[in-house]
């Protein structure tokens, strides 16, 4: 165990973090800055620092953040530039958060002049790696502790006996067996894993979902929302312009009353194992659908192929932690490049757990010109003969093959 | 225009084909074979032997087959092992038809000594180039009529004249401007183009969709579906083992009746312009989501991420026309050679549109292991511990990467 | 044939495109526009201009540009930054001159009001391919005239008869049968194709190659040369700082001298068949090399297994016709994005045929550090002890599938 | 440290695996059966049974086992049919022998009851990776070994000193500092790592290379060689039909001699550090050149291009070690039936460093076919004029979106 001084804990104000915020005053002896971040998950943060004051904390050490803004505008609406999608289903929620904390966790650790950095991810996770590449990359000699994977606190039970000792005030939850599954939350989605989802063959018990309306009991009435973007990102819905996050929360707002964005999935780890977790990403299933649809009408084919082709990687590259390489910062700069053009609006219906895009336009870039035909029969840009030489063409290779194995047949 | 004999027909009894086929008989001078193929489009086939026998085709140039089962084991069901949607959204119901259309016009070419084939795709679109590849790669030295791209039937009023003293008989929504949109219906689908639907800012009227139940007329219950897979393919539902043309039926009975599959999209066409489609593909839709989940479990998470990434150009190959190319079959070898262990059920959930997986397991090729963690503790399978020096490597070209920056900062 | 007023003809100086000039003139009875561009191919171009007055051409009609500057710069470097190499060995020193050809020749044609653009490349290659694309993606109203694809001047003697005709001067070698190959020439290569190459089992004659010097005649020492990069770009040649074109022009003559860069290739025509070519690439293959070599030592793994993985398609882009295609430019960003760092210096022994790599250093950014195991010893960035967690969590999911693959075969 | 009860050592009979073999049987108390393979290295292996009897190993658990014709045919060939280079230059001569090794280790362990296996790769390289992923992905329960990660014999002279007091007979060049390279050799090529090479700014010294005759003092003459190849393998060189290890003994015997496959490489290891090493692949880059000339010709155009887009990944998977993936067994399947036509004879000229390919048929596969010409003209393959429909519609989506960039200008 190497020696640290001061360490910037990624701090929640749960019983968890609170716990490892003991172990390393104890285990460590170094001083403890907290760090807390609202990303939206929903929670009240000033308990988190009465916490952590009660804890020893001195107040010049507790770092409450708000970073939703940050979120939305540089992690997250920069990744729905790509349709990212990991496995064909996961809209990344949890990966995309990870960085950003990673970001701010080393900033701390600069202003601080801390030399250790320490969160509360298992050692059987992905959320680990996508944390400590993230220090690793801003900052090559931190030093990383990961309690989970240090220390004996190996059950509940000795967690909770840990607590009990070190005054760790722990709510009735925790000591009924708490929240049946490992939760994670912010702007972008709610997770679900472990318990009763270990069983993949089992569906969840609608008790868990906590975002989202049930699609039966949604409303019964569609509901129609427009969408507008510029340069590939959502700058306004049903005509309000909004900052980044305050559009998140609006279309989250908008997908958890209709239901929309459930997802129950069994994936694949980075760590190697196959993970069943269940998510709810109320406003990402509709941006995901409405920002396709955008670019169906203002992006090249083949740029649009390009960037299909290229997508699972960047989602890989997301999932399992590489924000901060530089292979991701190439990508984006590829994907950046062809959202210049993917300006205008989408219309989407609400109903009942499904999104469905509705009509689409673009005043300045759309490459749909309605009068394309009038204007291909005038100009000659399309001339159905053209066609032919097309078609012929690009047979040309399939018949000599298709010749030769005749030759070899006869 | 070159000296034709004998043309291979694809004919479907409609008014178009059979001015098509008449204007063969008056331009080329030439014997016309008719072929009519069930492809599962729900129309009686009957009816084209009578108008191609008034036509004065021959009995014995008149065939009529039954391709339902080839199509769904052959064509659709390959295409599904890897998961295909082109441009994250089509399900290819129409480009996956005409390869086998094409395969069998070819053999009854050869079945009757014909030197040319012909269709009735116009020459802005994707099916004539789908038709011709197919012809061309199955038998080079084939002649190719392409009547939309010859002849000077270039308005509806022409071609209904050319009809009407051909004695061709025409219904009366010809007369009255016909059906608004352009369809194309078979096992896995049926599509929508044209009239309406060129202002892509519009949403499509409700009375166009003909196979699917609008999602709010619905049934308000929802209903589970057993999908059981093996190397692949489905081969049951709900425990009961069919043929796979039969069980395409089924999911598309169940889908409709659940207002699943609706489909509202601008698509890029291979031939350079932008299109509005619309597609009900309710069978289909959750097929995919089906064999995607059963593959959650049974796929190496490497083996699933490369055929993430192979599937957008798999996909552009059959969009495009080129199912019978080399390109296609090698691609094909792999996705194949992965499908060996994906056995095992999944559940769905049916609903107002949308299709939720809701389990999924494997008796024999499950890699989500539920004593995985046990396995783990006990055989020392994962060890948390392992997760640091994981990370570590993982993270050392960054770190050096960093510290180099750093270097250069100083 | 549509009407045309001026036309801007991309001219050799040479018999061909002086009969096209004529021809021109006679079939579409409009103005013509001469335009030769110096691409360092070695030849004098005032003679062009003589000959274009002498066949009428007025002399505010006839452009002669000297593009070597642009070529390299713009077009060449670029291209090499990618590491570029068509089917495993063409250094695409054709296809790269053709986007500039193109894009002055429609330069020209706004400056002087021209609606035509002419080319003199058949029907069967590939440079009409990048010609034409090149002239739609930047003027798409432009008339294109490709006189090969039009005219029936279909044999070499109803060539030399209409030249004759016209009072075109023609050279002995043309009356003789003309050099025995099709050739192209630039800063970048020399290439040959036709008549004896077109048996690709037969060695070409020693006679054909025109630049290098035969290996078996090259200097008996080695020479060592020293090539600096900046921003992935070459900037000097042995200490000295040169423009684009001037280095180039040395690498040729050093290449040419140890008798490098040759190459006899058959390769596929995007117009779909295949064909023997031979080139010689002296300086881009020096140039090549040395690009990957300082590439090795300043760019991340990850980044460069990337650009590995695209190249191939972007090789394609260029070798087809796409330079301006926005495709090509997406995959440029991501590119140049890349080359930031490709900053140092390569040391090449050149000798007789071959470019060997033996030294290579960047001294602000190299990613070899030659301290990186002592820093890893005392600083920790690397620990033995690391690979074992590193390689076992890599093996977990190998490991978890042969324990399927066991108890399925117990 | 676990139990274990007996351990099969990958033993080659030098010093420091006679040490390994001695600290295993001193510090697990264990039995140690040896294994040495003969991979076409090019030393005598009866010696290292005699050392391991000396140092105490039954008879019965001493194998030696001659793995070259199984090497080179179901490895080195497979890998060579996908034209497999990492990071553009290196033949991968080390990578593709450690998944034989491991296989054959398992074999024997499995043979002999052992419960664990050891090799003698550093904790720094790649070879650790690839011999441990074998041994897991073949026998997950598998204990392993390696001792170079648990050891404190971190130094030569503790090595040394712990040979001396084993007994174990140290040869001089181990005295004086040994040799300054580590090196690893097999059939396929011998490589060079450390000492000198460190510095990559540093030519090696000409005393390094052990196989290949300088470029400087290779034959004066060039020679000829014909390749015979059968499903993308060789089987023949100048009509000698020999078994797969003989044909490249064969090759590396002619490419040593003309001096042929050297090469100074800075590549980036999977563990994530840069590292300079020098290869010797005489016979390989003879066989690569060859093998994509037969290809050339017998290959359709868009299997090449998947081939080549695919071929990156697939060298990382052998580099990093995961032969025994699902992933590369999948991407295998694709490359296989790829080779089916890969049937032919390919020339190429040897001299003094450099080889080139001069000539290349396939009487049975060419899809080059010298009458191509003809056969368009007389049948219509090949029209010229088709080439202006095929360059109109693709150059279609390129209009549009420069017509729109007009628009927005005006």
């Amino acid at each position: 165990m190497s020696e640290v001084k001061k360490v910037v804990l990624a701090y929640s104000g749960g019983l968890d973090t609170s716990v490892i915020l003991k172990w390393l005053q104890d285990t460590y002896r170094c001083e403890v800055v907290t760090f807390t971040a609202d990303l939206g998950q929903g929670e009240e943060l000033e308990p988190a620092r009465q916490k952590a004051l009660k804890l020893g904390i001195k107040p010049e050490n507790i770092y409450i953040d708000d970073l939703r803004e940050e979120f939305v505008r540089d992690f997250v609406f920069p990744m729905f530039r790509a349709n990212t999608i990991y496995e064909g289903e996961y809209l990344l929620g949890t990966s995309i958060a990870r960085p950003l904390i990673a970001k701010r966790q080393i900033e701390i650790a600069k202003l601080t002049g801390a030399d250790a950095v320490a969160h509360g991810a298992t050692g059987k996770g992905n959320d680990q790696v996508r944390f400590e590449l993230g220090y690793y990359a801003l900052m090559p000699e931190i030093k990383v502790i990961a309690p989970w994977r240090e220390w004996n606190l190996t059950s509940r039970e000795k967690l909770l006996a840990y607590a009990e000792k070190a005054g760790i005030p722990i709510e009735m939850k925790h000591r009924e067996g708490g929240s049946p599954y490992s939760m994670d939350a912010n702007l972008l989605h709610i997770s679900y894993e472990g318990r009763h989802l270990e069983n993949p063959a089992a569906e969840p018990e609608e008790s868990m979902w906590r975002w989202t309306t049930a699609p039966e009991k949604a409303p019964d009435v569609p509901q129609y929302v427009e969408l507008q973007f510029e340069k590939g990102d959502l700058v306004a819905i049903d005509g309000e312009r909004l900052r980044p996050h305050e559009l998140l929360a609006k279309l989250n707002e908008l997908g958890s009353k209709h239901g929309i964005g459930r997802l129950d999935l069994v994936e694949n780890r980075y760590v190697g194992m196959k993970s069943r977790g269940c998510y709810e990403t109320p406003g990402g299933t509709i941006l995901l659908k409405a920002h396709r649809a955008i670019e169906s009408i203002t992006l090249d084919r083949e740029v649009a192929h390009l960037k299909d082709q290229l997508m699972p990687r960047y989602a890989e590259m997301i999932y399992n932690g590489y924000w901060w390489s530089p292979e991701r910062r190439a990508l984006q700069a590829l994907i950046d490049t062809t959202q210049q053009t993917v300006n205008g609006w989408v219309r989407v219906k609400l109903y009942k757990g499904s999104v469905m895009v509705v009509g689409r336009d673009s005043p300045t870039d759309s490459l749909f010109d309605p009068t394309i035909a009038t204007f291909e029969d005038d100009r000659g840009a399309y001339n159905q003969k053209d066609a032919e030489g097309f078609i012929r063409l690009n047979a040309l290779r399939l018949r000599i093959a298709a010749k030769l194995e005749q030759k070899r047949g006869a």
